[in-house]
């Protein structure tokens, strides 16, 4: 099994880059700092855990509504929220290299100027060098109109969450939900971070997936608990390790002064364990701050019990970016392998991603580009087509290479079609990405042997 | 059929907010000019747009990958495409009202004057009032990183498509295409609009579906060609009205510099016919633009016949709020129909949406909260979910009132189990949205008849 050595990171990079899952944004223009452009085969990565994700909030369930609010929002939502006055990490000045530092990582950063280049900042603060700390809003600000002015000051949401608050009247108007119920999102949110990195970890741009489930208040706990086991067992069902995957619950001095819960999960990454989802009990501060800021009723009258009351919430909040990569370097593996035939040993660059989060499910193959073996594997292709099963055609060099070169971007299966396919018996070999062992079977067996696999699929 | 009259619109606006389609951005806030959130109903519709497209362009096809850059590029990427310098509106301010107006659409606007509101703002133009035109650039603004200055502007892109042309090379090295070949690409832009407008049609914030089609200079025309027929027809294969779209070919003053030919697919809205999709040969111009301003070779080495060449492009670019809103104003149908009963008429609001793009594909509904029925419906449920069926399960209110709820949002089929279905034959009743006609099937038929009856819809 690959070691999480300090340079099996930037081997992950490496083989994004290669592959094609990801690529550092503008690089012909020599990159932007942190921010990263999904290639063909990161863009399927994602759009399968986005896939999985609302299959198992949304599409499976009949307590839980989607929904797509808008990134550029009524600035009045970010000064209710809290946003406009508390969104900020507190910076320092170097008044001698002119550099700008997050109080809180002074101890890892370094001196910017020439003379004491590389001397940690610190010391610069410790010699009266720096300013006092001033809050910095994360919020990105732009203008929307013609005219630039204050007035015209609009923000790139932080944040899906409160497109679901300011929503939640329309949703249970138009929708006859009832609480518990809860509305999902998926969408861009921004950050201007002073410190982004490892790589889509945290960027500025990022993709969220965020559910705010409403309860009424004295069922808070128990969805709390119930969701935070439902997380956590959603990235296990999608074939994360558990022995990489775990749960924190927050310190009382962590949580936000309206959050009486939060429960982190967290995934053991190259750099170290890291968030991957939090999971928090919000209370019915969310929708009391937008009742307060527009001055509309948010409560929810309840036709049973004759009663009115603001539901409280229960927020399972996870980064898209942020699970891809997880699924990534979760599923990344350097194994040794020895050809019978030959005795030699290699090294197999491989990635066992659960066959619903793979970019590709199955690729197919003509062992060679003739005797009517292309066309016998496209018919294979358009069958697992129809039956919404992604599927990729390669006709191109030596048939072990394709087969490596599909370990590598995670193919769970592989099809050949052969001579035996075209002048024996139809038979097509099934040879799978994990044991790498190969089974003839009819074609047409070829759909029902996919999805029985796919649904028997388990991590080694 | 519904006449488009006037109010039309306003009707289909008022049902999108009423069912949950969409609704107005911060709404609570009292609302923000042309930005809208999608409701329930609404994210479903346009995910559901945008799987089709993906689908017919990616999924499909052997010869096109996905991509999904960021919003946020480098800001010399918005230099060398030539929207930093040019991608701007002309403005004229009114020194006496201090209105700002688009000079090409002085006639359509009044002066803010209250002495003379109302008047044409044109008239205060000929009276020397108006200063003269200023170029006004379309692109949102913002600062990356914790100094606001010129060094950390950057933009938010106004279009994918450059995302695509700057990845050319790593694209093209990580997947191994070679032209003719395309990259395809979803994704939220941003234009500065001075005056959007006419519901989701044109918005601030929008989500574009572009291609770039890369192929051999000789080989442009025949692509252009095929692009503007299959951009056509993916239209009417998802159910639109072939009456209500038309292909306008650009005359040569309306295309760029750069262009050799664009043809618009435009559908007639109630407010008249518009722009639904562009297809363009956009020649050499982008990956040549590009590789100027970053001094790299961006041009292809095609191994067979050992030549070098800048592949041209064909882009057809089409708006996912555009087309979900056009497959919903094409479905509304206001229709008479007679109770056979009672002999009284009314008034049925329908969705004739195509069973891909319809937000729920099948309702089930037990007839009566009891005796067994909802157990019976939800192994419905559960099977329908299962082979990836859209599927929404109520049992509240009178049967022929669901049915008219789910007509209404376009549910193109309505399962009921009810009496005969738990004590009698098992059977079950598959209601027609189209046709209103329902039939009894058997319980272990419904998947089956379900998918014939997707694959066999057309418009009536």
């Amino acid at each position: 099994m690959a070691k999480a050595t300090p340079d099996l990171m930037e081997r992950i990079v490496s083989l994004c880059k290669r592959r094609g899952f990801v690529f550092q944004s503008s690089e012909i223009y020599g990159g932007i700092n942190s921010c990263y452009d999904y290639g063909p085969l990161g863009a399927e990565l994602k759009r399968n855990v986005k896939n999985a994700w609302w299959e198992a909030m949304v599409v499976r369930r009949d307590d839980i509504v989607g929904l797509d609010s808008a990134i550029i929002q009524h600035p009045e939502v970010w000064r209710s929220s809290g946003h406009v006055a508390g969104f900020s990490d507190l910076l320092v000045d170097c008044k001698r290299c002119k550099g700008r530092f997050r109080e809180d990582h002074l101890d890892a950063m370094a001196c910017l100027d020439r003379e004491f280049c590389g001397r940690p900042a610190k010391v610069c603060r410790e010699e009266g060098l720096m300013t006092e700390p001033r809050a910095f809003n994360l919020m990105f600000e732009t203008h929307a109109g013609p005219v630039k002015d204050s007035a015209s000051v609009v923000y790139l949401r932080p944040e899906t969450a409160q497109g679901i608050f300011t929503n939640f009247l329309n949703v249970v108007n138009s929708s006859r939900m009832a609480p518990p119920f809860g509305v999902a999102q998926i969408g861009k949110s921004f950050r201007n971070e002073i410190t982004p990195g490892n790589f889509v970890f945290r960027t500025r741009e990022f993709e969220q997936m965020e559910m705010e489930f409403f309860v009424p208040p004295d069922q808070s706990d128990r969805w709390y608990e119930y969701w935070v086991e439902e997380r956590y067992d959603w990235y296990l069902r999608n074939g994360v390790r558990p022995d990489r995957l775990r749960k924190r619950v927050h310190a009382d001095d962590e949580l936000a002064h309206y959050s009486s819960g939060c429960t982190d999960v967290e995934y053991e990454y190259p750099f170290g364990w890291g968030e991957l989802e939090g999971i928090a009990k919000r209370g019915s501060y969310d929708l009391e701050a937008h009742a307060k800021g527009c001055g509309k009723d948010l409560s929810f009258f309840d036709e049973a019990s004759k009663t009115r009351y603001v539901p409280h919430v229960v927020e399972p909040a996870a980064g898209c970016d942020r699970a891809a990569m997880t699924f990534l370097v979760d599923a990344y593996d350097e194994e040794t392998v020895t050809d019978e035939k030959t005795g030699k040993s290699e090294i197999r660059t491989v990635l066992h991603f659960h066959p619903r989060i793979a970019p590709i499910t199955v690729a197919v193959f003509p062992l060679v580009k003739k005797a009517g073996m292309p066309e016998a594997a496209h018919k294979i292709v358009d069958e697992l087509r129809d039956a919404g099963i992604r599927t990729f055609y390669d006709e191109k060099g030596a048939i072990g290479r394709r087969y490596r070169r599909q370990d590598e971007v995670g193919t769970p299966y592989c099809i050949t079609v052969d001579g035996e396919t075209v002048e024996g018996d139809g038979s097509v070999t099934v040879r799978d990405r994990d044991s790498m062992g190969q089974e003839r079977i009819a074609p047409s067996d070829v759909l029902a042997v996919i999805r029985q696999k796919i649904k028997a699929w388990r991590r080694a």
